[in-house]
């Protein structure tokens, strides 16, 4: 069978290999190929190789791409931000600075519920309007597919504004997006007093209504001190399953309050956070289905310390890494940066983090079957990028080296 | 008399005033104009305000540049790169992860002299075109002038080929070089049981030659443990001195050896990273006259200590911030970058940081008189960033949001 399309001349393809690989030495365990090639079927992988392209495979119709001796890998995947906000929150960087602690700012009016005033003060066109640059700026650094939380509408209505604008988003841009409810991501003002209704609220009507409207694929919740307890987590995540929607837990921020464990019980698919994890949590997760989606662009943007990346991978937990890009606590959209974090900061090889950040991530989002590597029948979803090995991708800092982006087979040059 | 062009409908204008500005208070004090213009006679600035431009200033041959309501400041001046060198050292990145130390990576043939040797066998023109697009990517992300110091050649012949490069460089893009020689950067492998032979060479020999030749406009020297000694930093800054030159001293970045005593006594212009600065150290040189050029990417590419920024503002000296962009210990070229480090790491101001990488960065190359403000009579140079006050320039990571760079008058947009 010809190929659409081959890309040619990849002076190093650097791909994982097969589904979520768990811990750290399968995790750092990736395919080098020199002097490569991959062949397209419209959107999908057809060949890959080294060498010269075997016969058969180009015929009259192929379109040949010359890759200029650069690195190819599978496209990125963001598998956890808050993708869709009103305003930015920048002014809290001063006060931050200052050392004015988190909670003074917050009573004067600043932290997550300014950004929920600003989302609900924003029309969806402006919401829309305002992520599809940052979507381009994150596609320009090498994303192909971005997870987006909703959580700063709060109420049916708004939250419902929030996951329609990542519906619309979807269908102007070519990163494939995937939506999560975080309706339990805080309480919301005019819940101060009346937390059990907002979770009645939460269960009784928003997940039903967005499961069947099909805006939804996954449900996570804020499981941490003084946000969500473990208990009121349990009954969300228990709704969200009923509805046959993917588990997801943000815990062990703050502090542990069980969040870990609460993610085995609940077969979540990502417990994510996790910079306060203790030993109980790592046990917990290495004996549990979920990948440990791990930030650390927010501990670096919060000075907190950064999650146990070596003791997951010692105990074969999955890590995936990503930029949790937000206004309050992550304001970084490159996931690459978040990458190079991960390698300076949790001591990960590159080779490590690269696969936490694609088919880890792929992983995370219940998508390894079709992305995250580079192999024959999956999804044509590559980066092209201006370094001669994967080493220089993580040491050079303060560089944006993507020169192409491969989205399922078409080419979009730089 | 009518300006040859006008920036208008700048949203805002954020600049530091006046000459080098010491210490923290001062440092953090900059002129702010909203809706603002930038009136330009040539390569200088003509008029510079906020609200309607005065008559007179605008004729009928006034090119007019509408900024979109952008931010607008100084073009940025990096005043401590080794921007000119063969090779690059992204193989360390792995063994460094590992734990591998410093010396054994030396031993192995990596380190410093590995760059000498990459240094040496590239030809002049490889070592430029090498650097012009990392010159370009540094023009891109804002910054209009820029130091580059010698010594990885460490011979008379190999030397002059660097500083050439550096001549070469400055002719055909729109950076403004400063040419710093830093033949004492480190003792090269033949000269390993001669060091007082390659000082002599070094004295006697390239820094007369080079300075005839117009090559060189510092002498900089890495003095501290296990390179050069105080007394054979003295003798080189001396030499340096005699024939005009302005003096630099790389210092107390491993420990404490008296560089900065050195610097005050020396009358250096700057004293240039600091990490293990040491309170004798701070003090000496707050009753200097050299600028702090502190290196916050190298502190975060090591994994090393930040220099002490808040009590060198305390103490009134001013302080600039640079990217030290080389491939061994920071292979950052944003400075933008380094500019976030300082903030997050240093708990600068955004305010004083930009200061630091715009007015002191011009005192430390001794042209504060010229660069480094917007103000009457200096040299139109400025960036225009796609933010809507300076916090956000600090605050959004993983960013280049430069959107277009005025160099002597001419509007460079991207």
């Amino acid at each position: 069978m010809n190929a659409t399309a081959i890309l040619h001349n990849i002076g190093l393809l650097a791909t994982p290999i097969g589904s979520c690989a768990k811990g750290g030495q399968e995790q750092g365990r990736i395919a080098l190929i020199k002097n490569a090639y991959l062949a397209m079927d419209g959107p999908t992988i057809l060949a890959v190789g080294g060498g010269d392209i075997p016969e058969g495979i180009a015929g009259p119709q192929t379109e040949r791409i010359d890759a200029g001796g650069a690195l190819l890998t599978p496209g990125l995947v963001d598998c956890h931000t808050h993708l869709v906000f009103g305003g930015w929150r920048q002014h809290e960087l001063a006060l931050k600075l200052q050392g004015v602690p988190y909670l003074d700012i917050l009573k004067n009016g600043g932290g997550i519920l300014s950004t929920v005033r600003a989302t609900r003060a924003s029309t969806l066109d402006a919401l829309v309007q305002k992520t599809l640059p940052i979507l381009q700026a994150m596609f320009r650094g090498g994303v192909t597919c971005c997870e987006a939380k909703s959580g700063y509408g709060l109420s049916l209505s708004q939250e419902r504004k929030q996951l329609l604008a990542v519906r619309r988003l979807k269908e102007c841009q070519p990163v494939e997006l995937v939506s999560t409810f975080l309706g339990a991501h805080a309480f919301p003002e005019e819940f101060e007093g009346d937390h059990e209704g907002y979770l009645r609220l939460l269960i009784e009507e928003m997940l039903p209504a967005f499961a069947q409207e099909g805006l939804i694929e996954f449900c996570d919740v804020f499981c941490d001190e003084g946000v969500f307890s473990a208990e009121q987590s349990r009954r969300i995540l228990r709704a969200a399953s009923a509805l046959g929607l993917g588990l997801k837990l943000h815990t062990d921020e703050l502090r542990s309050i069980g969040g870990a464990q609460l993610a085995k019980e609940a077969g979540a698919i990502s417990a994510e956070h996790l910079i306060c994890l203790n030993e109980e949590g790592i046990d917990a997760l290495a004996h549990s289905h979920a990948v440990a989606v791990l930030l650390p662009s927010t501990s670096f943007y919060l000075d907190k310390p950064f999650a146990p990346a070596q003791r997951l991978c010692a105990e074969n937990v999955p890590v995936a890494v990503a930029t949790d890009f937000n206004p309050g606590s992550s304001p970084n959209h490159s996931l690459l940066l978040s990458m190079q974090f991960a390698c300076y900061k949790y001591k990960m090889a590159p080779e490590a983090v690269l696969t936490a950040s694609t088919l880890n991530a792929a992983a995370a989002l219940n998508r390894a079957g079709r992305l995250g590597t580079l192999e024959v029948g999956k999804e044509a979803n590559a980066v092209l990028w201006d370094a001669p090995d994967l080493d220089y991708l993580f040491y050079r800092l303060g560089n944006n080296p993507a020169k192409a982006v491969l989205r399922r087979g078409v080419f979009y040059g730089f």
